[in-house]
């Protein structure tokens, strides 16, 4: 019998052979039971491939749920919970994730959560998937209308992570993904930034962009080692959000979404210029920057209407508790990171006019 | 802000002055938001006392569930997730659990997952609570049939105990909890063993008995911090359980419940036997422990039709993996304890019969 151990450290391998390493490490596990947990679509394009390449996961029992962000619920999680028990599982048994952040997201608080906690991996089928959720420890469903608000912090007793399915993807699904990983390399350092300034992730090789993968998810395992649950030097990893989710919240109601890597990359302009005013971040990088959106991810079209509302959004993020200013995460320059950074509605101001100036908009 | 640390270790105040205690837990906390969980039997004996002497609880806001086992279930948790949010907590927040087990399984279980994991304080109101449920981070719900099928093992911030409220509950309710009381001097000493034998809970003096709790909370803590998650020392704590367990189940079928406190004292007596048959357990502790059970608990009623039954039970109690043994807590002395003794159904029959014979069973 083994219980999870609940602590703030994730065993990753990086590989494009995901069912040997499947078997492998399910093997050294030896749960009494492994169950595959799927959406519509990594049923349909994933999950074969997988069956017929791996032993493990041709005998797991199939536990199903839909697909996409308004399944991330407590429906979806009643049903994993349920399925599991139908399907015997016990203190002992296994559950791999197979899908994108909604998937691992969810299946992790479900695996976190049943019978007090069983083993889980993570097998990130997306290219933000593999970046992001699928490490971190950060588990969890939306509820009572808000993202995120039930769940846990428990990372996977192992993550896999691959670029093998990312071909099913489209460009806008590579790019919003690849977002994460600029993130990354601007929390990290000026060589890692121009590296990934210099790749283009639309046109990817396999062997290639799973070694930066590598090095882009070793950035943010930096950042939650030194703080697990999110109350320091993790926030650097919110570079970009906070303009991000207003700009996904405008988007919203425009009844025009834009999907998450787009809003954090065109946040980052926002973040970038406000780290310009405030702590003189180099110019030169900042340049290569926004002739990187524009050139991959075009512009999210604001005028000087949208401010308003804009910084309404901003202040109510649950990540702001001032009413006066909105803390950002701004960088010197690359690698060196300023959290809680107070701005004041006049400086963001001044930033989002540069902002539309940099991505050609009116 | 100040998310949750999980950690098996939790402070425990032993006072029975419970307002000044919350008052000045919550003072250091200073949390940006308090909320106060109740049942109806808690929220009508017990939070109008507490409102009159602390001012923390006398701001709380009050989030109310149903009382008893069998609303310990996935809707009562899910309305208090929903009570949090709607009442404006945050990451920040604090809830305080007053009632029994299920108010402090089911509360912790929602803090601990509310926003990614809140602080909560235990305030224990009955006995067994104070004794078992209240420490030692198995939180959780009811689902799909089984007992805590969903659910974690997270510590409260702070538990309160105290003999405080015990006066609202009957001498059945008193020996309920007592039971675990005999089985943590059990597994603890002969000297315990001896003082808690010696005490009539139902006659109790209020800093007497406080005094006794602490001891027996002291052995609860010291197996909870040897086995956190419950793989291996700490089932020191089910002596009874696979007995008792089945007792209740039987009992359940008979339409007639037998409180778990009973089971557990009913059960210890089988388990004692076994001891005795298998590690020469001492009779005089025996003899004695028989006698307390005799005269405050009675008996609970089986004759050898029910042997193969109760067998059935003990084999599919999720504790027991092998189909040939059950698997049994039993004591070489009181504090000497073996785990996983796997016991075959010839000597778990002969130690039934002595069950029926020590307490006067025809």
């Amino acid at each position: 019998m083994s219980a999870k151990k609940n602590k703030p450290e994730v065993k990753i391998l990086f590989t494009n052979h995901v069912a040997d390493a499947i078997d492998r490490a399910v093997g050294d596990m030896n749960p009494s039971s492994v169950h595959v947990l799927v959406d519509v679509n990594t049923e349909a394009f994933v999950l074969p491939l997988l069956q017929a390449e791996s032993k493990v996961v041709a005998g797991a029992s199939v536990i199903k749920v839909k697909a996409g962000e308004m399944f991330k619920n407590l429906d979806s999680l009643t049903s994993i919970w349920k399925q599991l028990g139908d399907g015997s599982a016990n203190r002992n048994s296994l559950l791999i994730n197979l899908g994108g952040g909604v998937i691992t997201d969810m299946g992790a608080f479900a695996a976190a959560t049943f019978k007090r906690g069983i083993r889980f991996i993570n097998v990130p089928t997306t290219l933000l998937c593999a970046v992001d959720a699928c490490v971190g420890g950060k588990t969890g469903i939306n509820f009572n209308g808000l993202k995120n608000e039930v769940g846990m912090f428990r990372d996977a007793d192992l993550a896999i992570i691959s670029t093998l399915y990312f071909n099913t993807l489209t460009s806008q699904e590579l790019l919003s993904g690849y977002a994460e990983m600029l993130k990354h390399a601007l929390v990290c350092s000026t060589e890692l930034t121009n590296k990934i300034l210099a790749y283009d992730v639309t046109n990817y090789n396999p062997d290639t962009l799973l070694k930066l993968l590598e090095e882009s998810v070793g950035v943010k395992q930096k950042y939650v080692a030194a703080d697990y649950e999110d109350v320091g030097a993790r926030h650097a990893l919110n570079l970009g959000h906070t303009i991000g989710h207003a700009f996904e919240s405008l988007a919203l109601e425009r009844k025009s979404p834009l999907p998450h890597g787009y809003a954090v990359a065109f946040g980052m302009v926002g973040a970038l210029v406000l780290s310009r005013m405030k702590f003189n971040f180099p110019s030169d990088i900042l340049n290569s920057y926004v002739g990187y959106v524009r050139r991959h991810y075009g512009a999210f079209e604001i005028s000087c209407d949208d401010y308003s509302k804009l910084l309404g959004y901003m202040h109510h993020d649950k990540k702001n508790d001032c009413a006066e200013f909105v803390n950002f995460t701004l960088l010197k320059s690359p690698g060196e990171v300023e959290i809680k950074v107070p701005v004041n509605d006049d400086d963001i101001t001044a930033a989002l006019d540069i902002y539309r100036d940099l991505l050609g908009l009116p």
